[in-house]
């Protein structure tokens, strides 16, 4: 199914994305591309506080993330070697911001922030339309405070496609990140190697760590915000006391009865919470380890005690004003991380995501007649004659 | 077939791993593992030089990679707030080391020092033995000399299985690197996800930009050091002369003759090499970036000028000094680098490949207090009322 439409969109480029767009959002586009009057009139629909938020966001946002820039540099030798790692931000980058019945601002900010701070020209970002042929308001808001002119109302994987090899009306990127449907993560497993692609992301996790002085209800409410995103979704809590286990059991069971996703939450808590209690600090943080969950809280005394000994995690919320949506909204860092335990080897979405390095090699004469016997040594004892000899080819008297 | 291996290595464990190493390396091995007597045994088989040439390169390669530590770091405001990042290296990484016909010390060495520059703790050195079951004694003192304890014989499917999921004898890793056949390259495919792997290694690439002042016999060989890889190598020479292309073209042909792997280096250029002039130096820049080699020489004037308009090369050797095989064995840059245009996208592997970075959230009341309004309604604009909810538990009198 998804090999056939990355396939047709190759093939057929813009007219494969507007059939397939009929077909699964329901509406016939003309132009694929959002229009200023379409940004325009987005501004009208959402309130004055909204966008107050969105603008602080993206400046907290925009300063953690500056601070990821890396420079390029060298390092030198008397003997006139000189070698370095050029730091180059990619070309081009595509955005997926997922739709469907929700508006996802914070996915906008949180995808093309880390892009434009690398220093990447081109963003594009591709959204699926709703049957009105529209995109919501707080998306088309977001990206255009960001400067994203590029905006594209295509979904799916069909905009994977689109955005790995190009149409008529969108050229090609060299990676895609942004979450997505199966069938977006599909399609972007797809064309890994054509193009680069960010993780794929699983469902959302968070472990919270609680000791006697935490609160019941606020551990449950962020197991909650968890439980919320996903039947999938995984909520633990760890705490070294049974009581307080209970107590939050009770929270959770309490504060669930009103809330609006209660059908999605309760799946999740009733499929995938844990309580678990450690028997001391030790044990608690040797579970945080095992898990390396995307969310850790550290609702403790000292949280900053706790720092050294957390290896695995996507991001560390630390005490009791640190909570989960703080991150996935406002503090500046990013809320795109690693899940189902991938935390123990991959990073948050971050800057060096829309960079890439290449290495510098320079050697001088001197350099290089000082070394050459060794070189052409070594690359015999692998066999690669011609090595040797691309070597020796510099040391012949002309 | 490598599904089923990775199956049967997961199922019987090291019954498995000895029964296709039998069945693959023609060899029965009752201990999976290298010997102290072996690498001794080694060490009486190498050259004095050969070792010395070993040793100067890990300096080398050790201080260039030390030069891609980072630090975590953090910023703070003066009302309370604490971000930063934390960067942990992975707790192990497998490196893969090919075996066959050849030895290849230099992958021992490019793989596992980012790795133990980074920090990581347990490393795991997998490699097929020979009929007579033994590794060969270029790659063991390679292992021996960085330091790497656990040494596996075993090569194959089968290798990156048992790094992967672990077995009696072999523990599992996080991350799984190096390069290795077509089975090896397909079974770490397969186990994406449950770990970590680096790139899969396409065939070698060269792109050899030449102007007057360069040696055609010298590009030529440049050339041929790239094509004995395997016949799949391109080499590709980008000059602005016509009569240099020529020339190149003739000392090819010349240099072929008496090369050891010539079949394989004529394989790859008669259906790969490219013999290309540009009209200005500016189209040779736009040759080069559109390729996005992974090795690139500037057999040029001044060649550190074209650094800036360089945009996508895996790694750049600077003027006639600066021959492929410096960088492939000595001067320090690794070369595991991004191939088949991936360039445009991937870094050489280096430092980061083995840390991860963690975000570190603390808000303190103050900082929490004055943003808790706007953080409930960005949440509640995505409809993610639960989420809304775990800050508003904050802010309930006690």
């Amino acid at each position: 199914m998804v090999k056939e439409i990355i396939e047709a969109v190759r093939q057929q480029g813009d007219t494969a994305l507007r059939d397939y767009t009929e077909r699964f959002d329901g509406v016939r586009l003309e132009s694929l591309r959002a229009t200023p009057e379409e940004i325009e009139e987005a501004y009208k629909e959402i309130s004055d506080s909204l966008l107050a938020v969105i603008r602080e966001a993206i400046e907290n946002i925009r300063l953690f993330h500056s601070k990821q820039k890396r420079d390029s540099w060298f390092m030198t030798n008397p003997d006139g070697t000189v070698l370095g790692q050029k730091v180059t931000p990619l070309d081009s980058a595509g955005v997926y911001v997922p739709g469907g019945t929700a508006a996802y601002p914070s996915s906008v900010l949180m995808n093309v922030i880390p892009a434009q701070t690398a220093g990447v020209e081109r963003i594009a970002m591709v959204s699926p339309p709703s049957k009105e042929g529209k995109l919501p308001a707080g998306v088309l808001v977001a990206a255009n405070e960001l400067g994203v002119t590029e905006i594209y109302k295509v979904g799916g994987a069909q905009a994977v496609a689109a955005l790995a090899y190009g149409t008529e009306t969108i050229p090609p990127v060299d990676k895609i990140v942004g979450p997505g449907n199966i069938y977006v993560a599909t399609a972007k497993r797809e064309v890994f190697g054509d193009v680069d692609i960010d993780m794929i992301a699983g469902p959302s996790e968070i472990a919270v760590v609680a000791d006697e002085t935490a609160r019941a209800n606020e551990a449950a409410a962020d197991m909650l915000s968890q439980a919320e995103h996903d039947p999938l979704s995984k909520s633990v809590l760890i705490t070294t006391s049974a009581a307080f286990a209970e107590k939050v059991k009770h929270e959770v069971e309490r504060q669930l009865e009103d809330l609006p996703r209660k059908e999605i939450a309760e799946a999740s808590i009733r499929q995938n919470a844990q309580f678990l209690v450690a028997a001391s600090k030790e044990e608690a943080v040797k579970m945080v380890n095992d898990m390396a969950p995307e969310h850790l809280e550290l609702l403790v005394d000292n949280p900053f005690e706790w720092l050294g000994s957390i290896k695995h995690a996507g991001a560390i919320f630390l005490g009791r004003y640190s909570s989960e949506p703080v991150g996935d909204y406002f503090a500046g860092p990013n809320h795109v991380l690693p899940t189902s335990g991938t935390a123990r080897f991959s990073s948050p979405l971050n800057v060096d995501d829309f960079t890439k390095k290449s290495s510098v090699i320079y050697y001088s004469r001197e350099a290089f007649e000082q070394h050459a016997g060794k070189i052409a040594e070594f690359a015999r004892y692998e066999g690669l004659e011609a090595h040797a000899r691309a070597i020796e080819e510099r040391l012949k008297e002309e």
